[in-house]
């Protein structure tokens, strides 16, 4: 506060400071808009060194490198016992010591930047989990040079790496919408338990002294406990109908209670876990954006004040256009200077050349509007030969690769070959047909970049033609090199093939793209795909955790015999207690927490449905209370805040067409006639209209209207209608804000 | 339109009428009334004679044994072939002409009521339908005379008559949001058929060369349409992870294959189906419930035209106390006269004694607010002898009853004979045990209706009174019934016994009534319960249909055979195609279409999961084309409804409290001061005040605020915060609301 009153004093008293100090505050005012415009919370110093420091603590360099360490981390897993590649004990611990030495030197950074007090108070869990790691590898290394066993616990902390660095603020987020949603979901909870309870009881009355076995030839119904797990899993679907059957098969009156069972606990329950999550979860996120968006607000008013002067006595203080366009120069160097211009002209409409505060505050947002701007530049062939680029016979090809024609007859082109790949490749005439499918499209590929201008067509937003040439391409190469090693040494290799094959029917997407319908819907779906990598994370997170845990209760209870090996073992999956159970019948064996990659794939099919009956049997009854969790976990949780977020991103894509300040843009575009037409980059079009009257800018701009730049500016669109854009001044006398980084 | 001209005149003209004209007149109104507080849409002829009858075919018991005669009809499935219990054709066949019969006479009576003109344009599929039934039973009778077999095709259509009689408004309703969210659904439902064709034929590449087999040695995924099918079934996830190990045990790298496949369909697109659904029906329901308000004002304004008299030249039309009155009375004759007099004080706050048009059209929600109106009578053993009732030990009991350590005591009590009921019941402490509960238990009842008027405890909406009562009173006789079997004859009957103790453990649900926070969530369930109703009839007719379809494709493929046959077939359910099959393997045998409960029984298995091997073994692959469609109607369209109808009637309960109309009438209860404290029924309290200085009321109002007499008012209030209640003129105008009875 005291810094913001100083440079207030200093801009209003003197408006010839020299370059230096202009620079520094330039420094300081840009690195409040990023961190406005990237939602960063760090409450950090604002003396030069720190601004510096802060400045390289968020470049990107090092949070790529901050990431790859934790990947580097976290995939140790694989290396460590029980191992998919073992490799020494020195070799994993010393990659792990290094990795905490480059997320201590991080920490380090962050202390140089913040101050001490607050560092203090924050990112104790951060060195928590460096000082646990440590003792861990001490421990676990001594007791392994004394020959003993150890278990690596502080495995199961590493992904919370992944929520605790400062970049995990959406992953924390999610955490803290799940924390604060747990009361109400505890309380179904308890209700649906009870319901199980008294479901289970009912069940043992009726059936237990019915004499009645199941399929197995055990006995039916007659364990409490049994009955109660039992009950659970059908509520996972994953043992329906066989739970049922024995019942059934003795009278179909008893039909009637699983009915009810059934409507009471997976229909009924099932649906108002999903309402309390979904309910909790926009009530919080909600609450979450307001206090975003004031921390926002407030940032860029700190930025405003350090840059401000003030034109007259009891004027209101202004930002000029040089001071602004220099600000906006260093936050985003990759603007262009037309685009940069265009947004001055938002601001300030009516071309007083400064801006007051209310029309600074919306630079942040400005920025994360997706402004493409399009250079108007002649094809490369138009220069290198006018005359035949620009001759009829090239222009009617233009026209009729332009045409809606050409875009069905490739959609047939794409069918045909979808037949073909799906005939059997034996045949000569279908394998050799792929050189001719492969010839089209590449023809299709030449044939638009002879039409449009290729840096139009390759530009970053056109995600489909990236899409076509890289497919296109990489199956050519493929399929070159799997022909190459056929002729050569007469073998076949099945991994090229197996891409070779994966590349072909991935060009069958294609036909997607050009049924508008559709394409609405798989853009929506591809704009909510960086949110739903947040729930990506969140999955790794838990399904590490519950892997690491996992590994050690249920190690080598399962073993994996591979298809090829004669073991007798290999019918009960290497442990006799299996023998003639459904679980080795039905082949599970390879579903085992033997490494790694099998638990994950083991916990994403618990996920799907909970199966557990094999690891119970070579344990203990109690090992189902793992199971159990695991299924709260994420099925009736994390998931279910997976099915809120996609229903609340779907209704947003309903209901709201575009922000108020897109509006502005795209209104602003239109009255500078720089505005692009549907039709993306038409250079052929344009090209006429340079040779006739009316000649047109060379840079056109479009809104990227439905893309964003960050996940939260578009749950902040989620939530904006509610929040009033005038309440600012008020946010900035309270600035009860705190830093919310490390409060998991 | 004219009748309402020649009412207008009449009543400005002479005020004068005789006593039967006003009958007629409040004849009208009252049906108008009616009409709109139940949201009744019959465009009925307003002749007198017309009247009369639209009021007896309203009447309750008609209504009644209108759905008693559908209820008749539909179980007709019971007793056809394939029967559960035989009857001789010619006693069908004569039911089902008698329900014909009945619905046409009802159909008659319809005709009677409305236009001549109206009548042919609307209920032609319900005459449809009987015409297509008769001649059904025509072609049938005869084949079967003939010695011929014949399709009782007419039967698909039986469970159509729930939805076109007049009274399945709300269940066209259903069907309307279906029909209107049909094409949003389709374009996903054509994605998410292309996304699973193109993994398949990526499935078909990867998997088919390379000679894996199943578990039950049949090739793996060799075949296109059967991995189409295997993978749409994984998308039910009925047959996960079997379909994946195969692949999995030949290497681990095709997991991803499966986890791409599950994550896209399973979880995205299960998502977007719902996201769609919820969204289409919340729009489509908004629009309905708009149309439905509309006509209930338009309604109402006819009945005030009906009813209202010109005080002067100029002034506006008024009703007065003594015609309102009567119209009330006339409406709802169950109502008591303080409570019409509150809805008067209500709709006449300033006490003019006449109400113009705004207030008069209230009435009709006025009247759909439950006021409980709670007698303030003394306890009846207080009348009979004072000294004794109010004499201080007697006094000290009922505080005791009153208090709260008495409802723990009870519900440690249930907690001990949940324990006693979880042991083993052939101990005779424990079989003893259940007579002293039983004991205690009714000493609990006694005493509560000692300290409370008994009218009050048994008032209708005590609902845990009733239910207490109930099961314990059942309990105890048949605990005598079972014991008295027992000591008699020597012999316990099972069904007796499980009736004993099913109503026993249903005992025990009384102690999640007494914890605050789980009544809320309960009384949220109990609420919605009715709607819920309006979802059962769907799923009902639905159902009904694809179970006399599949009778009809699969009556016979599998045989059940009783626990104690010692056929040989029994192994492979009676169907040599069925040996060695997972579906006789697992006993699936009693799953099968033979008959009406059995299929009922197998599409609730299939809407849980949809596995159906056995079906496309015995009969076709393409019967799966059955379970495809089941699967899409059922799981894809009609859970995801109900989920949406959840969620949306959760986060009602969650956001809005009470509406107006009911606050005012609360703020009225308490102006009177006749409101009622919250602890219900309390006479020992208002005998100590009757002896006291202040006298209070002997008649109480109480809002049950959270209830709701129609579906209707829950729908409607779900969006009355979106509609304006004042632009009821606008609509008197612009009458354009079609009658949609019969608008399937």
């Amino acid at each position: 506060k005291n810094h913001n009153d100083d440079d207030n004093n200093k801009h209003t008293d003197d408006n010839d400071d020299d370059n230096n100090e202009d620079d520094l505050d330039l420094d300081l005012a840009s690195v409040f808009v990023s961190d406005a415009q990237f939602n960063r919370n760090i409450f950090f110093d604002s003396s030069p060194q720190a601004v510096r420091l802060y400045m390289l603590y968020n470049h990107w360099g090092l949070q790529v490198t901050l990431y790859i360490f934790i990947l580097v981390d976290l995939s140790l897993a694989l290396f460590e016992e029980p191992a998919v590649l073992p490799l020494p004990l020195w070799a994993t611990m010393s990659v792990e010591l290094l990795c905490v030495v480059v997320f201590m030197a991080r920490l380090v950074h962050y202390a140089k930047v913040i101050p001490r007090d607050k560092f203090w108070k924050d990112p104790k869990n951060l060195s928590l989990l460096f000082q646990l790691t440590l003792l861990d590898m001490l421990i676990y290394g001594s007791l392994r040079a004394l020959d003993c066993s150890g278990v690596r616990w502080s495995r199961v902390f590493r992904p919370l790496l992944l929520v605790n660095i400062t970049e995990g603020r959406r992953l924390r987020q999610a955490f803290r919408s799940i924390r604060n949603a747990l009361p109400q979901i505890l309380l179904v909870f308890l209700l649906f338990i009870f319901s199980i309870l008294i479901f289970s009881l009912m069940a043992l009355k009726l059936f237990s002294k019915r004499g009645l076995r199941t399929t197995d030839g055990a006995p039916y119904f007659t364990n409490f406990l049994q009955i109660v797990f039992d009950l659970y899993v059908l509520v996972t679907t994953a043992n329906s109908p066989d739970v049922m059957m024995p019942a059934y098969n003795s009278s179909s009156i008893f039909s009637i209670f699983f009915i009810i069972f059934i409507l009471v606990n997976v229909y009924i329950f099932m649906s108002v876990f999903l309402a309390v999550v979904y309910n909790n979860y926009k009530k919080h996120l909600k609450e979450e954006v307001r206090q975003l968006v004031r921390a926002k607000r407030h940032k860029m008013a700190r930025a405003f004040a350090v840059l401000q002067q003030k034109s007259g006595e009891g004027a209101e203080p202004v930002v000029t256009h040089d001071r602004w366009s220099r600000l906006v120069r260093r936050v985003r160097p990759d603007i262009s200077h037309a685009h940069k211009e265009l947004l001055w002209s938002v601001c300030d409409p009516e071309e007083k050349g400064v801006i007051g505060k209310l029309a600074f505050v919306q630079l942040a947002d400005l920025l994360n509007i997706e402004v493409i701007t399009v250079k108007q530049r002649p094809h490369p062939l138009q220069n290198l030969c006018p005359a035949l680029y620009l001759s009829k016979p090239s222009r009617l090809l233009s026209s009729i690769v332009q045409h809606r024609g050409f875009v069905i007859l490739f959609d047939l082109i794409i069918l045909a070959n979808a037949v073909f790949i799906a005939l059997d490749e034996e045949n000569p005439l279908i394998s050799n047909s792929e050189w001719f499918f492969l010839v089209v499209y590449l023809l299709e590929i030449l044939l638009k970049l002879y039409v449009h201008e290729p840096r139009g067509f390759f530009s970053r937003h056109n995600f489909w033609n990236w899409f076509d040439t890289i497919i296109v391409v990489a199956a050519l190469i493929a399929t070159i090199v799997n022909s190459a090693l056929k002729s050569s040494s007469g073998y076949t290799s099945r991994q090229v093939l197996d891409i070779v094959f994966i590349l072909r029917v991935l060009r069958l997407i294609r036909v997607v793209d050009s049924i508008d319908r559709f394409r609405a819907i798989i853009n929506t779906l591809i704009r909510i795909g960086p949110a739903i990598l947040t729930f990506g994370q969140l999955i790794l997170v838990v399904y590490y955790i519950f892997a690491m845990v996992g590994m050690e209760l249920f190690q080598g209870r399962v073993q994996f015999f591979g298809p090829d090996s004669e073991a007798p073992e290999r019918v009960y999956c290497g442990n006799p207690l299996l023998k003639d159970t459904a679980f080795a019948r039905h082949n599970y064996c390879k579903n085992n927490f033997n490494q790694v990659v099998a638990s994950f794939v083991l916990l994403l099919e618990l996920t799907v449905v909970n199966q557990c009956s094999g690891f119970s049997l070579t344990t203990h009854p109690a090992a189902r209370l793992y199971f159990l969790l695991f299924h709260i976990t994420v099925v009736i949780i994390i998931i279910n805040i997976f099915v809120a977020f996609v229903l609340e991103a779907f209704f947003v894509e309903y209901s709201v067409e575009k922000s108020d300040l897109q509006n502005s843009v795209e209104k602003k575009i239109e009255e500078l006639q720089l505005g692009l037409e549907q039709n993306l980059v038409n250079s052929m079009e344009t090209m006429d209209s340079e040779n006739g009257p009316k000649k047109r800018p060379a840079l056109l701009f479009k809104i990227a209207s439905r893309r964003y730049r960050t996940v939260d500016a578009l749950i902040q669109r989620m939530f904006e209608n509610d929040l009033n854009p005038e309440d600012f001044n008020e946010d900035e006398t309270n600035g009860n804000f705190s830093n919310p980084t490390f409060n998991l």
